[in-house]
Formats: structure tokens, sequence, C-alpha cells
């Protein structure tokens, strides 16, 4: 924390600042400079709220310098964190595809995809079981029968299968099925879900908020990390902004700078933020152009069918398309 | 919906469509114009979803024309929706004030600031027993000791309590001590909790999703009241833009949209769209100008000493300046 | 400047950064905390960029500390600026109500809205001569034939006149007949224009930008101020954002925030930020009770003739009702 | 423009809509559906406003249904426009890259940086003359003198030059120099620039505003179309959105919109995007991966120096590196 005094701060009002930092257990150093002091403060052991300082008499501005996640940091673990799930590897340099429906809606729509995803190179199966859905009069999923359904998908074609938890009440559930268990950008802060997931022994994929900070992102993470599960994959999926003509705007800035402020995999989901299907293919591509560690696709074999998201779902022919240019785009990076 | 072909569209393309928008059970209208034709989908009864539409060939656009609300639209119910609890109610014409601390921290501070909220004038007490936090290393409220200590307010000043619940585990004990109980905006789309809230008893008081559109918020609230709870009060708080000078920007126009489209009770909270104490004071006489039926604010005996939130409360004594301006700014409005 | 350094960063990679820090110009401080090092940059001059620093190795972070502005700080000139045109003053603690049409559309239209306003207490009277459209098919003014219309009104009511600037080409002309300049927000980043309004001899008043933080919109000013001009007016009139059910966000934190940071006077313009009639009015009365030093509204006496900007016209009733409840606002925040 | 009529509208109410349409020139047909009527508003000419109509009696909701432009329209004109510059072609297929330092600074470093974009493989110079900068105590450019150097640099080495112009005033001069104008972001809703840009004689550059919809953006084109240059560059180049990772949001998604919506070319700057060296490689990348018509790229041989931009721009040899990976996806695109 660096805390900007105004110009006319009197000596009175700096030593009140200084008073006030070190009832907060911290130090601190005052730094005269050409038209005004500053004053950082060290040595903080918990989280400092700029509030405390903000309206002390004199203050001008308080600055957050350090981040205020620990455990998921690069700084705490300089090597970037693989996670095994069956033979896939999450974050050792290989691209991972998991693709699939946005909903399980029959045995016969899951395997007859699964098969698809299997042939043109997915690594996992996706999709859901439990739906969270912005109206209650749409679809929310198969439940229990979805999840069966899952298991089946991952017997026959070998395939680990991810699929999303929507609460406390299904969580064991969605455990006992899941090889990775995705929770979504409505859920990212779900603290009691957050803290579930941290005793869950299942690697945990967490989306991006809609409206997320990558630091608060960060948090979501450290509180799983911090009850004691250390397999977190982040997921870009797009955040809401004033454009109108995508569902949401993808931020690829977001795979570099998590990459540089964190060791854990981080992964995207173009298929949400474009919200149609032609814009999916150019952002997959992109994705792996923008080196992330994997990506999340959504496929159907009758998109027009789908009893949600259809319009974002790609033809298992585009699917095909996209995984070839994919693996080629990989190519390119690791030559470089 | 209303879907929009291309200029170029052939007579078949246009059949193809009339032809799908009857297999999903509604009435296709085609409308021929100068340049394209466009048709129209009647009689439709649940969610159409664009999608559904915008991959057919020729179609250049699918428009979504009705809302996918129901229960709260004020065509449903032209009258407004009044809520009583105890002797105060909300959407009668009184403005209703709520005030307290962000958190219940011991019942020596809850007991003071309650004192000041009902001798300033405030209606209600607020405070959180609960406390969803960015970061799991930050205070996490009191839980059950907290509720005790709203229970004593309540007795001791006559203020009805309103508090956060945070998730299914908590929502039972919540209910039996609060008379308003509060979904929080990270859990504006927590689908499971909403569906809960609708079993309530007590009424809900669902705050805005950080970037929540109306439409969005209004379904979190179709679902309460899906669910056989016809309370729900609206509370906006602020949304997430590119703005960094306030915590997040207060969307006022929300009051007069919200009263125009719904027959629920709309309030403001203009601390938590602050942030900074000296932002507040003004958001709050423009809520009151923007004739919103109630607003919510942050008060604290000693804000530098806050466990959360500090710098967005108001003193004591500013509470008590901001009542007597608000009643006096709800007076000016009654004389139109 | 501050430049926080990694927590591995080198002895010789600090002596690196103190060496570009000086070679700048400035004086670097080295600050050792608990776990990593921060050096604060002293005695700058010029802008620092944060660029500058941000690369070089063992970098964290580089967060700029002071503002970028000088002429229009409140540090600089503590006392509000107060701007006089004809009788009317803004800034000097009463509230300014200008008001007219957007577009000046003939001598009829804008004589029988300026009558209007002057009897509903208006203080100045807005009409654009020169529009900027979106589309070039679009009305785009009346040109000199609007300004002299303007000058009519002035003469007519004792209403000074405002109206917009669109370029270069057209600035003598708008400055010879306007009492105050407007600069649009499309136009805020505009630096060849904001240079020449510096050398005008009339009070300018400066739009926020669409999507401007308040430290763009402030350097904005200061081209002006640094121009010359120290006659500059700022007027909020809504952001960007997510939200569609208005044209814009209206940000009214900005009036609080420009009041501490800056000297300058600032309004509110609620009718752009609406774009609906039925929330112009909520929004005016918030303006007022956020404290801003004017208002700034679109009043048309056949609104749905307009040639633009009719939806957000408020009729000529409406107006009066909102001029009398403005200056009741007006009143209670006086007592205070 | 569909008008949504409220469930209880009168029949006469309906009636008033459909005179107030053929008052301005279309027709009406209306449309009863089963709770409400509707009315399509066909054979529209100019632009209608949705303003015109939302506030009659009865009215819910007006909606524009199709497209403000004309020119740009890829219903206009289905094949894609190319543009010739030198040998040069932009929206041939080939991706085209340009790339040079955010300014000119003098003779010595725009031709070391030339040399090198030439030998990396890059098709096009860029660098500015005359800069916009947010502060009035930037470096604002050389002028002509810049200019004179860029059209050194494109004799010397055969490299055809991108430059941006700010105002009227330099527009004559820039244009005799340059190759392709470039109007800048701030500039992008400046409609006298655009205006004179509609007479010029060499192809623009125009750069997305940053908070602009692609609507809005396309319209700023269809004003030079209908000036009279057909010669347009579309150029994504970030949005501003609520992230503070990075200096803009790039929408990559604007491609596949643009080239759907338009004939016009589309390129990228990733650079002005990211803010950040270490975001700009894997967005450029991703660019190209979207199927961009070209990349704008800053370089500078000593970044750290730079008088602008310097943390955005790359170094030679990460140009160099880029320029290969980016061939070789253009490659993969191809394959298709």
């Amino acid at each position: 924390m660096l805390i900007v005094m105004r110009q006319d701060a009197s000596p009175e009002q700096i030593e009140e600042v200084v008073r006030v930092v070190e009832s907060k257990g911290c130090q601190a150093r005052s730094i005269p400079g050409g038209d005004r002091v500053s004053i950082a403060v060290l040595y903080n052991k918990g989280a400092l709220e700029e509030a405390w300082f903000m309206d002390l008499p004199g203050v001008k501005q308080a600055i957050a310098v350090t981040r205020p996640y620990k455990l998921v940091s690069r700084e705490t673990k300089p090597e970037g964190t693989q996670i095994r799930v069956g033979n896939v590897t999450i974050g050792n340099g290989r691209l991972v595809i998991m693709a699939g429906p946005c909903a399980v809606e029959s045995e016969t729509q899951a395997m007859t995809i699964a098969e698809n995803v299997k042939k043109s190179g997915g690594d996992m199966f996706r999709g859901g079981a439990f739906k969270p859905r912005t109206s209650p009069y749409s679809f929310q999923g198969l439940g229990e029968a979805g999840l069966k359904i899952l298991a089946k998908v991952r017997e026959s074609f070998d395939l680990p299968v991810v699929t999303e938890v929507m609460d406390l009440s299904c969580f064991d559930m969605v455990e006992a099925y899941a090889d990775i268990i995705q929770i979504g950008t409505r859920n990212m802060q779900n603290f009691s879900l957050l803290r579930r997931a941290g005793e869950a022994k299942k690697p945990i994929l967490l989306k991006r908020g809609m409206s997320a900070t990558i630091d608060e992102w960060l948090m979501a993470a450290e509180y799983i990390m911090a009850g004691g599960n250390p397999e977190v994959i982040l997921c870009e999926r797009g955040v809401r902004t004033f454009v109108r003509h995508s569902r949401n705007t993808l931020d690829l800035s977001a795979v570099p700078v998590v990459q540089r402020e964190s060791h854990l995999p981080i992964m995207v989901d173009p298929s949400h933020a474009a919200g149609f299907r032609d814009q999916v293919m150019p952002l997959a591509r992109a994705s792996a152009a923008a080196n992330a560690h994997g990506i999340m696709i959504e496929v159907h074999n009758e998109p027009e069918k789908a009893q949600s998201d259809g319009a974002q779902s790609l033809y298992p022919n585009q699917f095909e398309t996209l995984c070839r240019q994919i693996r080629a785009i990989e190519g390119i990076l690791k030559e470089k």
C-alpha cells in the first residue's frame, strides 16, 4: 500500500497516518518528494483495505501495491502446474481440446457427439447435466440421468468428462461422476461453492465471472487452493462489455496475463464468448494462437434442435476442421 | 420474435423458416417489405431462442420482441406491489430508509449504530452476519451470533432487520431471524438459491448483479415469484463499467425503467455503488430524487475501525443530515 | 510513480531501475519491504510513462501516483472557478439551468421553446446549429442560419446561448455568435479543436467523452487552459456501458469526484444520458440532488416532430414542473 | 422498424401509430399476435428514429430492424473490396503486415526500424508525424519533418507508408505524403474529418472508436464512401471495458462480424489493444488466426527510449519471430 498525501498535508496529518498504519501492525515509511509526501506501508500480513486510509485528513489517495493472492501466484510457485486427468495432462505444453454439447439431452445425442469428438481428436468430453438458466421456464438439465450418460461416454470412448456443478446440494453427486468439476461464470464468486470445491478430490475448472477482473478470478481460485485442492484450471469465457454483436467479448489478453501472474493452467471457451457459430471458429483458432493451455468447444450433431445454446454449437464437420487447424497452430508455436 | 431475411433470400429459404417456426408450435406470418421479407413469430408460449433461427439459410437477424418475464411484469399486474414488514410498508409511496453497518461486528457496535439509525429516522436496520468476501483471508462474518444480535436490535429498537443469505446451507437459519432476506449481487444468478427463496415465508431483497441487464434481473425475480414467493424487493447497487473513480457506476435510470416494466418495488444502495464516503451522500440524495421506493445505506459509529467496507460507511452525524435531506426531497416529489 | 520489483529481483536489477529513473531526470528512492523492494520516483517534472519501467528486468509493476493535470487541479487553485455569462454565473452556488431543443430547426420553433424556457425559470438557452450525426443521411443542422436564430433568442429573451462547435472550420463563426461554446462528447479528445478552444474568448462547455475516464476528461480541459482560456465548464452526459435500457449510463459520482479534484464547475446533461423522456425527469432531479453546478435539458414544443433526439426532449409542461422541483431540491441542499 | 404495442393498447392507439408511420412516408402493416399487436414499418427510405414512435400512447417498444448503412454493406456489394497500394493489395486474401514505430522520432530511428520491417517481411511502414496525445505536455510529433522522413522510407525500402491525420488543417499535407491515411480512434466520429476523407484520393484506414459499436463504425465508413472515396480499410484496435490488465480489450469477434456485414477489408492493431509488449505477440497471432485481412504492429529499435507507447512496441527480433509465425498461421488458414 502506498498512501499519497495532499500537497498541503500538515506534519500532524502525516504523523497521524503513520500512527494508523502502525496500529494495523504494519510499518510506515515516509517518502518526501518534490510536491508532496507519500507513505509506504510495509510488512503487511493480511489484506490491507485502501478504505482504512482514504479518509484520514490530508490523504489524497491510497494505492494497493501488492496482489492479494498468495497460493495461486507464480511468485509463490514459479513452475507451471500440470493437472493429470486419465491420460490427459493440462498445462504440460500440449493444448487440450474439451468438446461436447452444452447440455446432455439423451444417451443417443451424447454418444453420437462423443464419437465425433473422439474421432476428430478431442481430448475430453464436456456436457451439462445441471444447467444454470436465466429463465425458470427453460430446460434445466437431466440431473443424475445426465451424469450417468457422461459416465457411459467416458467408458465407451475413453474420454474424461467435464461437467458443471450448480450448488452445494448436488456437489457430492457431480464429484462422484465427473473427472473435472466445472464452476460456471455465475458461480465464480459463490464463495460457499468455492469452499466446497476446496475439499473436492477432483480438479476444478473455474470459469471467469462475466465481469470479473483477473485479480478477483485469481482470488476465487485462491479460495479453492486455500481449502486444500491444488488442482484448479482457469477458463476465460468472455466478459460483458458494451458490445452487442457477440454474446460476450472474449478477453484473450487474459491468457498471457494469467500465465505471468499465476502457475495455474488457463483455457479458453470461445463458444460462450461468441454466442454465434460463425464467430466460434475464428475465436477458437485465435485462442490456440494466443497460447492457451486448452480450449473448450460446444459441438452438437443437430444444433438447430439443441435445447440450449444451439446457435453457438459447431457442426461435427466444422469441429473436425477446427481441430486440424488448432493442432497445426499448436505446432507453429512449438517451433519458436 | 421477428425474423429478418436477407435481401437475396429465396422463396424456398423463406418457406423453410416458416416451417421451422411452426415446428416450434408457433405461427409464422410473412411480411413483405420494400427491400426484404420479415417473418413475425406469433403465439409463442415458452421462451423462444434467437439461436433457433439465426443460422437458417437466408436469415439476416432474429430479434426478440416480447420480454421473457411474466409474473414480475407490470403488464401482468398493473398496480404496484406493496410489501409490509412490521410497521413498515415498501412500495406504498413512502420512501423506506434501511441503514446499518456492512457487517455485524459485536453487540455493542450493532446496538450503538441501531440507536443512531432509529433516532435519525431510519425505518429498518441492515447488517451482515454472513459476508461474501473476495478474499478467503478476510473477515467472513459472525454467523448465527450475528443473527442473534440482529434479533436483539429488532426487539430493542422496534426496527425490522435485513440481512444477507449466502447459500443454501444457512438459508433456514437466516430465514428464522431476518425480517427481509437479502440476496447479494454475486448471487443474483445463483439459481438454486433463487429457487429456495421462492419457498421462503419472508420477503426477499434481490440486489442487481454487478453486470446484469434489467431483463436478467427481472428474470431472477421471476424465479422467486415462480417458486411461490410474491414478495420481492429489487435493489439497484451499481454496475461494473470502465469507470475507476467509484467502486461501481450507479445506474439510476434503472429506477424509472423497473417502475415501468414491473410492479415490484425498487430500492437503491448508493453505498456499494460509490465505495467512498464522499460520494455516498450525493448519490443517496440522487436516489431519493429519482423516486426510488427506498434506499439502503451503510452507517458505522467508527468507520475507520470497520472490518469491512469502512470507507463507504457514513458517520452517524452524516447519516442524520442525509435523512433530513432525503425526507425533504421526498416531500418535494409528493407535491407534484 | 512507484515501481514495484519482483520478489526475486536481484540487486543489479534494482540498480538498473534506479539508473533508468535518474536518466529521466528524476530521483529514485528505494524502499525495502518485507517481501520485495519498491522504488519511488520523485521530483518528476513532465509526464512519466509507466511503460518506461514496466519492461525492465525484475520489475513487477509501475504505478502512476500523481495526477497528470496541473492547471485544472484543485491543488493548484483551491477555490472554485466562477464563470460569468451575461447575468448568469456558473459555479457560484446557484444551480444554472440551460435548456432548449437538440437542434435549432426554425425561428418559430426556437422562439416558442425559448419563451417557455424563460417563463419556467431557465437561465440559458441551448440549441445546435451544427449537429454531429452518426449517419451522413441525417439532418445536419441549419449552420449559420441557426446561429442567427440563436442571436435573436438571446436578444428577445435576455437568455445567453450555448451551441456546439463541430470543427476548426466553423469555430470563428460559432465563437462570434455563442455565449458559451460547447465541445461535444465525440470531440472531447479532438486535440486540434481543444487547442483552438484554448484561444477562444468565450467560455467552453466541455462534455465528457462517451468512454472517457475523469483523468482523460480533465486532461482535455487542461489542453484548453494550457492554451490560455481559463473558462472551462465540465458537463457529465453519461458513459457507454453494457446497459441497454438507456442510451448511456449517467455517472453521477463524477460530480463529487470532479468537485474534489478540480476547481472547474461541473454540470450534468441527463437528456443525452437517458435517451428516453421518462428517464429524463428523475435523472435531472437526481443531478440537482447530487449538487451539480448546473443542468442541461432538452425541451421541445413538439418532440414528436423534432428532427433529432425527439424521444428525449421534455414537453414544455414537464420542463416547468422539473424546474420547480429542481429549485426546491437546490433549496434543501443550501439549508444543510 | 417494428413497433410493439402494449397488451392493453386500444384500437384508437393502434390507428394513431399507423397514422404517424404513414405521415413519415412509410407503410404500416399491423400484425395481430396472441397477446398484443405489432406494427411493421415498411418501405422506409431514410433513417427512422425509434424516438418518433416510442412515446405514442400504447406503444411498448420500437425496434430498429434494418441496418442504417448502405454503401458499406455486403448486401449492396457482395464481393470483398480490394485496395491496392503500390505493390501491396489489401483484401485479396494475403494478410498484410504494417509495422513501424508509434511516432517518427528521427530519420535514423525510422530508417533503422524500416530496414528491420522490410527484412522481416513486413509489407508497409507505419509511423506517426502528428500524434494525438492525452496530455498537452507530451511529445506531439515531428509534423511535416516526420512526413518527409516517411517519404524517404518509402523510397529507400519500397514500403508504402501509413500515417495519421489529426485534423482538417493538416489533411492536405498528410494526403500529399501518405500512401494510406489513418484516422485514429478518437477521430472515428469526427464527422468533418470523415467528410474531408471522402474527398481524398488516397485510401483511408479507419480505426474503430474506443467505444464504438460496429454499426457506428460502419456508419463512419459510410460517411467516407458517401463522400466519394470507396477505399476504406477498417481497423479493430480494442475497446474500452472494465478490464484493467490491458490498455483496451481486443474485440476479435469484430473480424467475422465485419466480414459478414461489409465488403470492406478489416485489419487488427493488437499493439494499442494490449498496451504491453508481452501481450502483443499472442494477440497478433490471434488476429491472424481470426482471419483478419491485415495486422498493424508497433516495432521500435529501442522501445525503452521511445517518445510514446514504448511499452507496447516489439523489439526487432520479436517482430521477426512474429512475422514468421503469422505467415505460418496464414498458410494453415489457406489450406482449409
